[in-house]
């Protein structure tokens, strides 16, 4: 006997080319004998190796504590990749290397970065938030008055709405999936409600928009209706159970679950209640998606329903044909995730795979499946449903929806591509 | 009208001095009006203080994005604070600042940590997990084919068996709320499930323990039983996304859901499967509970059912009167917590506290509670019921039914003196 038990007497094939039902991993012996021999997947014999060694760092006292830790020097090519348009060095992106990671936190060292111009250095003593306009008392906070409201805590994910498009081009661009899809993080997130502040300022009847203004040198500056500001609109001060980086706007941002990413506004200083939107750069010329005719989608706030694979993943390497963890990412701004597929035939059959606990609206949910690679090409494909029933979209389908001048919210199902070899590449299916 | 209408038109008063009820600052305005005053809590009218100026940092392009983010150098106060044994730098502790944290994710950073010979310096590439003793064939695996067994995730906390002895000192120690109960922390782990491993290696009929060792220079060495390993044990790899921190066991520790902090062995190298504990020095000497009558406690392993306001806590200052949210956070190593209340009076009177999703188990749960201080003395505490239905004992009764001698296991009820002045004190009550 050959199989591991929890897939024995037959091991349950769910869809074509290997994959196994969901619960393979998830069960464990309920009797455990010395008796089977299961040959699981890649661990040797220890007899067939040198004796565990008693190595130099066991003979020696270890580095002592420290005030705050940082990842292993081993681990240094785990970072964020950036780059800056032309002339600038902080108008640009940083992207979350989704390939190193696991779970559903994003480290706050690795979270995405989308700047205008820059990280302000804010002095947080002299840092000051205006709620003006259509007000009855216009009100000004410091960090430590703000800091004596209510506050609420919510595991949810940020993600910029360009992310996904290097997808678009002609030819799939042969990059790690983070230079494709690493907009996208996900943190516990702690603040004071937009809702509680615009109360206590008392909002006049004609008010339906906020304007969100920031605090860097491009003045970042967003439209957003009111509803959302008064349902589930928070001002965080805490990212991760600290307070929040400089990079993601220390020391206060408007966060908007679901949202695309530049209106949860960083460094956020002014709030103008207002009757209409103020049609700001940023809601003109930039994030509204061009279509064919030429007209342009405007105030696509909602990020879409959305799923990746991050292991295997472009670039990686397989090792021997065998039993496989495929891992991804889903997501979706209309709540939580009700299913991910996955499929390893290029989307001609496709089975359920099983969602890590926990499922929490608005927030990255890891999905896991079994996948007994037999060492043939594949086509790795996931499929991801929320709970509004939104479908991930194929890119063909996206495409013919949309056409292809649009720059934003691509959430079109991505694929990849195992060859015999075991090198994992992007492609179009 | 100085009231918030949330709290209109009569704020419901829950229990003694103050408390009111937790849905007070979880309704958001179903309709809003121009008309109400407010007066909420600490926000001033805008008109009352100079126009909201254009600081400098507004003026000039910002810094550049980077490769690994850090907090702010305004936050260079949020740190763990640690100490070691006489003549040595590693054999000691460092604790979580939970005073300056909010959520439940404990940044890695600020994970807490303890040291029996300091932070091994361990080359990955040669670090090897044994698994043999009573096993049909004996395992020996490294990082690379390790990484290749299915996952799991989940949201965690770890807690040190030691946390809270401070209270045990006749007089009740004036120091930060860290400084007591910082011992603990929550992440979001990731790891092998143990019993994915012992299943491949074939456990023989006569194991009923693992005995688990570090690649430490102290080899830190501990006993589990083999339902324990079988159940929810797992060999951690990431925690909250990435790699595990070298102070937190990389490349790969035990992770014992609920289970006394020193027992998740760091750097695990070995799991010898046993018929009996190994009687090691930290299971008979180390980590026992003396009991009064000389004899001890052995293998207590379960962390009990626990909470702490963390704000307001020790050392801290009140603003004016007025309302406030108390905030804090509670765990159980038997699962869910199913309840806390809070007392603003000393233990006379309860109300329950908001539990902030998610309420996962053995995970930290964030609680907050509404709190009118009228600015006179008041005595907080919190008391956890975790869905065992097991209550958090007071600091009296704990003592009456272990005696003061015991080391480890302190789960009592913290109390926070509130004087007239708005400082904020350790007192056992």
């Amino acid at each position: 006997m050959t199989e591991p038990r929890f897939l024995s007497p037959q091991p349950e094939q769910v869809a074509g080319n290997g994959l196994l039902h969901r619960r393979a991993f998830l069960t464990t012996s309920a009797a455990l004998t010395g008796a089977a021999g299961l040959g699981f997947m890649t661990a040797r014999p220890a007899a067939a190796q040198a004796p565990l060694e008693v190595p130099e760092w066991m003979k020696v006292p270890g580095a002592p504590m420290s005030g705050y830790g940082a990842p292993s020097r081993h681990e240094e090519q785990v970072q964020r990749r950036f780059s800056s348009s032309p002339g600038t060095v902080g108008s640009g992106v940083s992207r979350t290397p989704l390939e190193h990671l696991e779970g559903i936190i994003t480290p706050s060292g690795l979270h995405f970065e989308r700047h205008h111009n820059g990280i302000p250095g804010i002095d947080p003593d002299r840092h000051r938030l205006l709620i003006h306009g259509l007000v009855a008392r216009p009100l000004m906070f410091d960090l430590e008055s703000l800091s004596r409201y209510p506050l609420v805590s919510r595991i949810q994910f940020l993600e910029c709405s360009g992310n996904g498009r290097a997808n678009d081009a002609p030819e799939p661009p042969q990059v790690a999936v983070s230079e494709i899809h690493g907009l996208v993080s996900c943190s516990d997130w702690t603040g004071v409600p937009l809702s509680v502040l615009l109360d206590e300022a008392g909002v006049e009847p004609e008010a339906r928009w906020i304007v969100a203004e920031g605090a860097d040198s491009a003045a970042m500056t967003r439209s957003v209706p009111m509803a959302k500001a008064l349902d589930d609109a928070i001002i965080a001060l805490y990212q991760n159970g600290e307070r929040l980086r400089p990079d993601n706007g220390y020391p206060m941002r408007l966060f908007l679950p679901g949202y695309e990413g530049n209106m949860s506004i960083k460094w956020l200083r002014r709030i103008e209640v207002t009757a209409a939107p103020m049609m700001t750069r940023e809601e003109t010329s930039k994030y509204t998606d061009l279509l064919p005719d030429g007209r342009a989608l405007q105030f696509t706030f909602q990020m879409g329903v959305k799923s990746v694979i991050t292991s295997p993943s472009g670039g990686l390497e397989m090792q021997d044909p065998g039993l496989y963890q495929i891992s991804g990412i889903a997501w979706s701004g209309a709540g939580r995730i009700r299913r991910v597929e996955v499929s390893a035939d290029g989307g001609q059959s496709w089975a359920e795979a099983a969602l890590t606990d926990p499922v929490l609206p608005l927030s990255l949910t890891r999905f896991r499946m079994p996948w007994r690679w037999d060492g043939g090409p594949a086509v790795l494909q996931s499929r991801a449903t929320d709970e509004s029933g939104a479908v991930q979209p194929t890119r063909t389908a996206l495409h013919a929806e949309l056409g292809t001048n649009f720059n934003y919210h691509h959430n079109a199902i991505q694929s990849w591509l195992v060859s015999a070899a075991g090198t994992v590449s992007n492609v179009y299916a």
